[in-house]
Formats: C-alpha cells, sequence, structure tokens
C-alpha cells in the first residue's frame, strides 16, 4: 500500500468512532453475532479507482478475521458496473463498516477521476496538472495520494517543505529579488522557492533573483504564452487561478509546466460505488 | 458557538499539523516576528455564510492575543463583496492559519449554501431537506452543523442514536413486522425506528408494525404521491435516491416529509471566500 | 462484539498506560519470558456477567498470541463458583494484564447486575428501567452496553441526539408550548422532544404541545397514577428523581413507561470475579 | 491545584465530547446564544468536598470567560445545603458543561467521603487506611487523588513503581528469599518490595529475606495481632482481602499499619450535589 | 518484551508518522509493491544491544506479515560485525521502516552502552549506577528500559512515585525535620522521601528526622567517605553532581550506595548499527 | 515563534504526563498553594540558546497566569553565567515544570551548539552544514528547528518531500539513468530528486540523468575535489558519512556544497543550563 498505514488506519479509527458510537442498534439487535455473508463492491459510474485497500482496512480494523479478494487495484480504470472488491465476514460487520468505508472509497475516486480527467485535458502538451493546499481537514494525505492516483502531480505538502513568496513576503523583505536572497541564504538545499507574480516585470525580476517557481497569477492564455517565451526555460511556470474546464486546454497549450487546480480537492464530487451484502 | 469547541479545536489542531509541519519557511525567514497585520475574510460569491467562528478560532489556537470582528455569523446570507471578518494580529500568524482558516470556512459555507438552495427549492410544501451519514471521515459535526446552519435537518447523527432497517436486517428477524417488534421490545424510548420500503406491500406492512418512519426507496413522485396518501400521517415519510435538482420539486409535492441528499455532504463545493491580509 | 471494538480499544490502551506504565517490575524480573499459563477468571457472587469479550481483549493488546475459550458470554446469568473464561498465553502476559481486566469485567458485570435486579423489580408492569446521562468520564460507552446487556433501556446517549427541556430552556423560550413549537421546526424527524414537568399544569401544557415524552419529576407514586390518566397515551411518561428501591415497584405500578435511575453508572458496585494464573 | 492540569483537561475533554457530541440541540436552539446566567453547586448531602476545581475547568474549557467564586476547597467537611461553588457565564455555555461537571465532582466527592469515612473508623490506631489498583479505565488519577483528598493514603500506582510478589512471582523464582533477593539486585533505591503471604511461615520467610512491606492475605484479626507480634517492627505489615465495614476496626486494632480497600475506587457512591442555573 | 506494548506501538507510529507522512516517494513510485526481501541489522561497534524487538515492531507496524529472527537479545553484549537481526518481507515496506528502525536502536543501544560502561567502573564498589529524571520528552519509557537493560538502576520514574526534598520544599516546610515529619504522614506507605543535602549538619539532621535516602549534593569522594561513616547504615547515601568519568571510581569507593547521572539520558551517543536490504 | 505552537504544546503535555503523572508529591504537600515565587534560568556554559520560548510554554501548559521576561532569544550566543529568562508565578508551578522545561531546552540548545560549532567550522568555505533524518522519535521538529536555529541547514523532513535513491531502488529501477527518468515523470515539480552515488561512474551517470543532488558516499577529500571538477555546477554535491571533527575542513574546502551530518540530532550533548527557584 502506497498510503501511509499508521495514518490510514488513525482516519479510520476516527471515522468508525464518528459512524458506530458505542454500537449499532439495529445490526446487533437483529443480525446474529455469528451469521457471515458476502460484501461486494460494484462502479455505478465510470472513472478511476482510488481508496480500495482502504476500503478493506476499514473492515479489517473492526474484525481482523474477514477475508478479501481485490478485483480492481487503486489507478485502474473502472467502467460502471464493474465488481471491485468483495469481502468475506460476519455479517454485522460487513454492515457496521459499509458507509464508513463507501464514504472512504467514493471520496478517493472521486478526486482520482477528476484528477485523471484534468489530466487527460492536457495531454500532449507540456503542461501537468498540480494539486493545491486547499484540502479538507485531516484528510491531506487520502486527498493527495487520489490526486496522485488519477495521474495528476502534487504541488508542495506544507509550509515547511517548499517556499511561496506572496506579496506580503516580497513587501516584507523589500521586493522580489531580496526576498528570494534572503531566503536562499537559510533554506537548505532541499527547499525550492516560488515566487507569485502577476506582470512581466514581476517574472523578469523573479528570473534574475533565480526562483525555482514562478506562478502566473491570473494571466490569459496569451499573457502566459509570451511569458513562456521571456521565461524560456530558466523557471519552472506555474498557472493558477480562474481556469475553468473551457479555458484549461489553452493555457495547457501556452506552454506553461504546471496547472494548479484548487477544485481537485476542495470541491469534490463523490464516485458512486454501491456495495451489497448477501 | 453552537458547535462543540472541544471537537473543533481538535479538528483545526490536526489541519494545522497538516498544513505547517515544524515551520512555515517562507513567513519564518521573511516576515519579521513583530510585525502586526490586518486580516480581512471577503466573499466573492452569493450564498450562506457557516465556519466564521471556526475561522478564527484557527488564528487564536496559533495565537490567543489574535482580534477579531465578525462581521457576518453563520447562518448570514452573504453577497459577493461582502466582508466577513476582521483580523488583528501578527502578520506571521494571519499567513500561517490562512490556508487552514480558508479550508474550514469554505467547506462549511459550500454546505450551508447547497442546504439552503434545497431547502428554497421545496419551500411551500410538507417537505423537509435532511443530511444523511455520507459525510467524510473526521468532519461529520461540522457537515452536519453547516447543513443545519443552512436550513436543512439533520439526520440520524450515527448507527447507534436511531434504526433504520435495510434489507439484510429484515431477512435476519425473518419479516418487516418482526424485525420492528424485536427491535422494539429493545431499544430505548428515545430510539426512532425507520425501514427501508421499495413498494406499497413493504409499506403497508412497516405501517402496520408501526414504524416511527418509512423510507421510500427510489421511487417516483407519482408512487410516493400514493404512498403519501396510503399511510394517512400514520408514519413520517422519507423520500431518498435517485433525486435530483430537476425532480426534487415535484418530490416534495409529493406530500413526504423528508427527502434526504447524500449530495449535501458527499460532494461538496466549496463556497469561494478570500483572505486579505495587509 | 456489540460494543464498538475502536472504542473498546481505545480504552483499554489507556488503562495499560495507566496500569504498566513502562514495565512491570515485578514480573519482568522474576518470570521467564518464555513461560507460559494458563488464566480463569471465576465468578464469586450471582449476577449478569458483562465485559468478557473485553477482558480478552486486554491480553490481545498485550500479545496477539494470547488464546482464550470463553464459558459465559455477555448477559448470562452466572452464579457464585462459575468458570467464566480461560485463557492461554504468556504468564508474563497473564500477570501484567489481570489487574486492568478485572476492573473492566467486575465493573461491567456490576452494572449489568443491577440493571436486571431493578428490571425484574419492574417486571410485569408496564415500566422499563433506563439509564441516564450520569456516567463516568470516558466510560459511557461501556456503561450504556453493561446497561442493555442487563436488560434495561438505554436513555438518549448525548445532547445533540434527542432534546430534553429544563426550566431554562422553557424559560427563555417564553413556555412549553413556545418552545417546543421553536424546536419542532428546528429539529429533524430523527430527534424526540422530551419536557420535565412538575405539576399536571405542565404536564397538560406538555401534551398540547405534543411533547413526545414527558419527565414526571419527582412526584409521588399517586401524582404519577394521575398523570398516567391525564396523559392518556398521548406521549410516553418517564418518572425520575427520588426513586428508591423501596418505592421502584409502586412507581412503576402507577402506570409510567420510563423509569430512569441515575445509580446505574453514577454509583456502580463492582461485581466480584477473580482471576487465577496457573 | 494538585491533580495534574493536563491530564485533567485531557479526561474533561474527553468526557465533553461523551456528552455534547457536536452540539447541545435543546440549549443551541433555545437559550440564546449571548444570554448570561449565574450557576451554583450545592451539596445535597454531608461529606468531604473533592472536584470542585475539575467542576470549574468543565466550563473554562467551553468557553474561558466564564468566572467563578469557590466556597468551598477540595478536602473540606461540607453540610448539606452547603453552597460550594458560583459560576458566572453563558446559559449555554452552563448547560452545556452541567453533566459533565457533576459527574465529576459527584464521583471524586464520593470517593473523598469514603475514604474520610474509613479514615474516622481507624482512627487512634496504629493503621491507616489506603487504596489500591482496583481503579476505573482513564480514572486513576481523579480516583488516587480523591482518596488523598479524603485523609486516605495511596498504594503503589503502578506496575512499574514498586514490587508486589504474588505465588505466580515466588513459585517461578522458586521461594520467597529467593524471589526477594533476585529482585532486589535489580531495582533500584527507590522500589520498594512486597510479598503476599498467607500464613506465619511465609511472614516469617519474608522478614528474614526483608521485604520491605508484607500482605496478610485474608486473615482474621486474631491472626493479625499474632503477625504484628512476630513482624516487631521488622515490616510494614498490610491487612488486605475479606475487611468489611464490621470488621475494620478490630483489624485496625491488630496492630497492622495499613489497611487496603478496593471498594475506595471500585465500588464508589456518588456524593449528591445539585447545579442550579439562574 | 519487557517495554510496555502499548507504550512502544504509540511511540512508534508518531514515529512513522513524522517520517513518512503520507507516502514514500522513492520507494512507492520505484520499488514494485509485490517485491520482497530480506533485511539485516548488523553491528557497527563493540557494545550493549537495546531495542531489537522494538526494531522488529516497526516494520510488524507497516505490515503484520513481516516475518524476523532475533539473533541477539536486548542485553547482550555484541561486537562489531554481529548480525542482530533479520527481517523477511517486502521490500518497500523494509525501506520505510529502515530509518525509524535504526532511529530508535541506535539510541536505545546507546544508552545500554553507557549504562554498562559506567557500571563496570563502579563494580566491586558498593555504589550502583541510577538514571535521573534529565530525560528527553515523549522517550521515558525507553530510555529507562535501556538503562536497565546496561545494567544500571532506575531512579524514580517521575514527580509522584516518591519524594524528593529540595530547598524550597525545606524552607517552605521551615526545615528538614519539619519537612519529612509533614510529608511522611501525608505520603503513603510506598512512596520514599530522599532529600538533598549539601552539609554534614543538613546530611545529620535528615539522618536524625529518618530520610529513606539522602543525596550528597556536589561534594567531594573524601567528604563523601566522611559522610558514609556519619551515615552509618541509617539510610541510602546517593552521589550526584559534578561527577565525571575521571571522578567516578573514587566517588563509588567513598562508599556511596547510589551514582546518579544524567548523562545516561540526556547526552546519549547513539550506537552505530547498519540495515542492509537485499 | 517559529516552531508550530500546536506540535509544541503537544510535546510538552507528553512530557508533563510522564513527568508529573497525578501530581508531584513533595510540593503538593510541602508547598503552599498560593505561594509565588521567581525562577531564573541561567547559562552554566557557552554556546547558542534554544527553546527559550519552548521553555516558557511549559509553565504557561500549567498555569496560564505565570508571567517571564525573555533576555535572551533562540538562536543567541550565550556566555557561561548568562541570565536567560526570569519567571514569575506559584512556586508549585515553577516546580513542577522545573524538569521538563530543563530538559527541552538543554536538548534544543545542546543541538543548536554543535550545529553551530560546525558551521563556523566550514565557514568560508562553499559548503553548508546539514541534518538528516537521524532524529528521536516524535522530536524531529524540535531537532531540526534547533539545527537552523545553530545556523545550519534541514535536509529534507521526510519520505515524501523529496527523493534520494539507494542501491535498492537504483537496482530495482535498472540503473540510475531509468530510476531518475521514471520518478522525473511521477514526482512534482517541487520534489527533488537525489542520488546516492560511490564512484565517478555512477556520478557521471547521474550528472547525465540531471539530478538535482548527488551525495557522494563515504569517499575521501581527494576524491570529492575530483567529483567537484567532474560536475562542474550541473548539480548540488552532498558529502556524506564518514566525516569526523578531524577531517570536516578538509571535506568542506573538497568545494562539496551541503555536508550531512547525523550526529547533529542523533548524538545531542546536553547544553547546561540551571534553574533558580526563589
Amino acid at each position: 500500500m502506497i498510503l501511509n498505514k499508521i495514518y490510514l488506519d488513525n482516519l479510520i479509527r476516527t471515522a468508525l468512532l464518528e459512524d458506530i458510537n458505542y454500537c449499532d442498534v439495529t445490526t446487533d439487535y437483529l443480525i446474529p453475532a455469528e451469521q457471515t455473508g458476502e460484501g461486494q463492491f460494484v462502479a455505478k459510474a465510470d472513472g478511476i479507482l482510488c481508496g480500495a485497500e482502504a476500503a478493506v482496512r476499514v473492515f479489517q480494523l473492526l474484525d481482523d478475521t474477514v477475508k478479501y479478494e481485490l478485483l480492481k487495484q487503486d489507478g485502474d480504470e473502472i467502467k460502471k458496473g464493474d465488481e471491485i472488491l468483495k469481502l468475506y465476514g460476519k455479517t454485522a460487520v460487513l454492515l457496521k463498516g459499509e458507509r464508513t468505508a463507501l464514504n472512504l472509497i467514493q471520496h478517493m475516486s472521486g478526486i482520482a477521476t477528476a484528477s485523471h480527467r484534468y489530466a487527460k485535458i492536457v495531454e500532449g502538451t507540456n503542461a501537468s496538472i498540480a494539486d493545491t493546499r486547499k484540502t479538507l481537514p485531516g484528510l491531506r494525505p487520502i486527498q493527495k495520494y487520489a490526486v496522485m492516483t488519477g495521474g495528476a502531480k502534487n504541488h508542495r505538502y506544507n509550509l515547511s517543505d517548499a517556499a511561496m513568496l506572496k506579496d506580503n513576503h516580497i513587501d516584507a523583505a523589500g521586493g522580489i529579488t531580496a526576498a528570494i536572497t534572503k531566503l536562499r541564504a537559510k533554506v537548505g538545499h532541499m527547499t525550492k522557492i516560488e515566487v507569485e507574480t502577476r506582470n512581466f516585470d514581476e517574472l523578469r525580476e523573479a528570473l534574475d533573483a533565480k526562483a525555482d517557481i514562478i506562478m502566473l497569477d491570473n494571466m490569459s492564455p496569451e499573457l502566459m504564452k509570451q511569458a513562456v517565451e521571456i521565461t524560456a526555460g530558466r523557471a519552472v511556470l506555474e498557472a493558477s487561478g480562474g481556469i475553468t474546464d473551457e479555458t484549461l486546454r489553452a493555457v495547457a497549450e501556452s506552454g506553461v509546466d504546471i496547472i494548479s487546480v484548487g477544485a481537485l480537492t476542495h470541491s469534490v464530487k463523490a464516485f458512486d460505488i454501491s456495495m451489497y451484502i448477501r
């Protein structure tokens, strides 16, 4: 499993405590404790699967004797009707874990599917799709993992692993050049420096100051094309802000390297998967 | 604050650990430690505000000397351009909390705005909109609170506070009547019993067995209207499954009491709010 | 296992950290690491068993190779001298888990035994015994589960899953009718509303306002009987306050539906069980 | 505050999460957010107060602007009707914290009151009352503190801070002398060694092997008196097992040093305290 | 395993979350998920092994199918080149756990090795080496365990399990005698009392007041020898402060019972162990 | 404060729970609850201060009315005898927090002092000193922060924020070129790729494959000088392994960019600071 198992188990425990509290009144009073059954996850739409192993962990954390069969893997393209996962165990356990498992796999597959769709749109251009830090509290690891699974790229993970210069930083330092110079002297060799720019003057200053990445904030595809020419490979160019489904391809064709899309993680549409228990 | 402060603080701490890790390299190296500034949250769209106090807590947990002014309250209708919140404190603190606060308030306002929109569509009918257990791991409290803030209703919170009979439960008990009878003898007087039904035979059996709530699973508005007549006030009727924006009003006009909408919490569109720091 | 395994494991881990800290000096220096033995739980009194599986988890969390045999199940009536549980594993593990396991099973069986005793007293009347929110910090799930295991009912779990109107709420809303009306418009269809009343005027107002449950606070059995007549089945009646072992049967015979007993969880007498290790 | 604030706050947070979950539906919908009020804790019985500061922390953790006045201190003798504590703050906060605060203070005062009663019974003899490790999961710190507050003594806290030799340890080491010798060579100078004995042969061997404390397991007061004579001050003698209210004084008069009473913490009777909110 | 498994697993989970975050980009993209391999821990220096089972737990917590062979045990003397541990499992798991496992075993073996070295220096004298509370946050259990494994003794674990009178305590109580008298009346029979003394007047007063242990603070070996004579076995004597490698033997030969060494835990030199993965 | 306050507070709470457990028997029984006093932190050696604010937080978390005065800041050079910090509050609080605060500040200042010493040795060369992932469990944030405070650089934080190719990765991918190519296609634009090399063939291959950083593993300063010439600025060069105090300057003068030193965090010597309480 790629996703850190320690994190995932903690997250699932949190979700199971939320959803079950102390018992499942319906199941505990009506389903015989020893009754066993079979669970089946089936896709109700076309997309990219993500979170299948996570769904399995939900049931295993409730009862480590649950057995399973993964018919599809994270990252697989799935079609409506495809069987994804089979589970064998106590019926009560299958019923108690159902909602938590579906909530996880639907959210993760929703992200992977959208990431894949965006990546497809820019295919053949120089651009890659990247996520942002616009994630939901406590869910960043599964969200970043789902983006990666869908075929898009992960941007910086947090505020400590890369530098991003915004207006406030630049003003406090006395300009782009001063800010980059000051930062470069402090940060380690693993830390990249990105600068937000809104016009070509700022772009040129950032290039001269040897920024690693330059964000073009809310520029039109035409302006981006000029920015790409000015840059001439001296820095990675990231397009960000105001990009829609309609403009995405044009932005990608401008020649920028990275297009970051907050919606991948802040506005997720759940991917429809059902669980049948027999 | 309505939302449980203990839960909220825990959630925010989780988010801040994710987003800051050990430091904010950009801010810590470039913003003078004692520099103070002002933060301003501004709506970039029309909708219902939710999470304003939660956003404030983000900054207070980083530095309890941060001051604030709430210009709008949770539940208020806000228009694009409305100022929501002002913060006064160290610039470094405003920068470190920005993303976490926005992630929270945008998610919560997104849910409240959608809940409000759905509630408006059914206005004037007998129906209320309700949420489901289709929430994101660890976020159920803020999601349920946002639904309530937007003017929709909360369904049961978890598997222990109300009973919901599905096929598996009914089959194991030997039918709807047997299942309800068995359950009623066990659960406390605070626990309501809901039954999923797919046809009028099941509906009639559930009514005779005195189910508190009966879910009409994937029925057309026409069938629901008949179900309402059959029921004649003897139980609460809940419509669920396959309801779209287009069919929602028709469903509501069928006379059902509750329409539950998973998308309120499983497919949230972030509500656009910006933070300006000066 | 009915009790949520995630919660139970967390609770046991907390208890083991308290009781063992970093090591068991006596056991670690004197018992050979590989010595194996047998543990036996034996009842030292008559009552209802609760917590047998919980006791097993204590040892499994210390060492997942421990084997066991459950000779009695949660909910079983047990007699002094009955063998409840057998464990097979490393002697050091049996010794380290002994106190934590006994503390759990004795507390839970104490609650189940008392719940059963109360339930027996009211047998044959219309009344059920219910617990309250008068639980110990962090132990509500095991306490509520033990009440249920002993044959009494669970009242609302917490402040969010049902409404209970006290003086302060009624006064703030401007009376019982206003309070119920206001609340009913807000809460979901799963949320029952209970009102505390101290006299027949309040009772009648609560009935007219269609409260789901009406608590008769500190009334004599005679008054309760009148209340039952006034109510005539229009609401669930709950007796609460000042009920003793001596008055319980009389209260039950008044015709009320629910008698809530705080002592079930706030004043628990441990049920005596010993563990023998060989 | 004597009790470790970090532990106490964690415990209270756990209890508040249990009791409030995401909101208090009754209070949040009916009590105006800005309404302020006064809370008053009043004793409904005679006893020893414990947990007053803990009760205050409940409200402060919900809202740090709550003010209070402690009219009685932990350890004070209180009489039925005594006012213990006054609180000033938002009515909603007082209502939300009420049950959690009462659960804490009633449990802690119950332990302190019982500890005091036992200590009074043995007053004037050589014996002190001590608690045991028979505590409830997660509550050992507040329970041990309440014992101390009531005027009894704390026995060892956990398995690592003192040694207690039981049959299994003695058998594995090849006898009392061998066990003590082996242990003494290993443990630090801060670690006392106690031995369980059931007859005078074992007592004499333990004395010769220089045990620090010797437990007399289930002996009659007469036998204990002889044990005291045999011991002649060479070790601390602890009476344990089968001691009732009736036999306690006789046990104490036998001359033993310590009488350990599991019921102090495993079978607590809540001390009745009410909270009035105006 | 001597070390409390619950604590150890929690610590390892914390470390793995720190070190892996959401994934291991290098391993997850380059090592085939199903590739298996063998890991080997080899000593790169001479010393005392500690933490071998802890290292195994790191891998087991990532994947419970990992198999292992312990070639050396905690407490064993190991030589440069000795093979300590073999692991069999997925290559990706071995790579992900490597750093966390090494960090643990190197730190613990570093402490055990130093403890052993100090214990050797005082061999043949009356003195034992003891640790202190000068430990690293969150690591006290593994540090105390490593000291014990290396052959030195554990001093008190925390502020609640034994009393240590410093100037502030003595001054507040009005002198050594008053302080000891007051304390002895309060603490349980398991709690030892130690007094810090700086001269013979204080030593004599502490002896007369029957302190259990007397710390000789920063005295020369000559003065300690006199202190031993004055004491004449009436209390345990502990030397502390200003003791270096050069003076340690002389201090031990003065006749004191305990020499406490903060450096054992506050200034640990990692013991060099490598892990090879094939 | 640069260090993430949420993390720091969590760490301190863990340490205080370890050190105080439920109470401080000595202080709680002897120091009057209302007695106030002054605490003073004084350097006992020359070095770089780190952890002063962390020390303050220890006392504030025990009692938020503690006042303080920081006479030196993190990063300041301090001399033996320098006063660092003054605290004003309840004597009991100062005593309870003393050991935890000293443990933190001594560890952090020890790291900062060593980092500074190493940085001084390479001053005037092209090389910077960097830390590693050889940190202690749970302490990585304070250790990395202390390295930064002492004037050295932070290497990658964890396995997810940068790639480091070791033998196993290279072998699995089929060579350095294949590995870098495969990785580059997957990771985001923020992720740097480092390769371990042991000879010039590997170095040349890594350069041609455009590795961002190349580690020279266990090479002599002479070989490193040649590697610098071969590299000619095409990649960052990192020296690692087998570097001692004696060889450090020579390594730095070879022209490499980064020298990583595990001992900065795995073998920390506490910096001596005392706390006086009056």
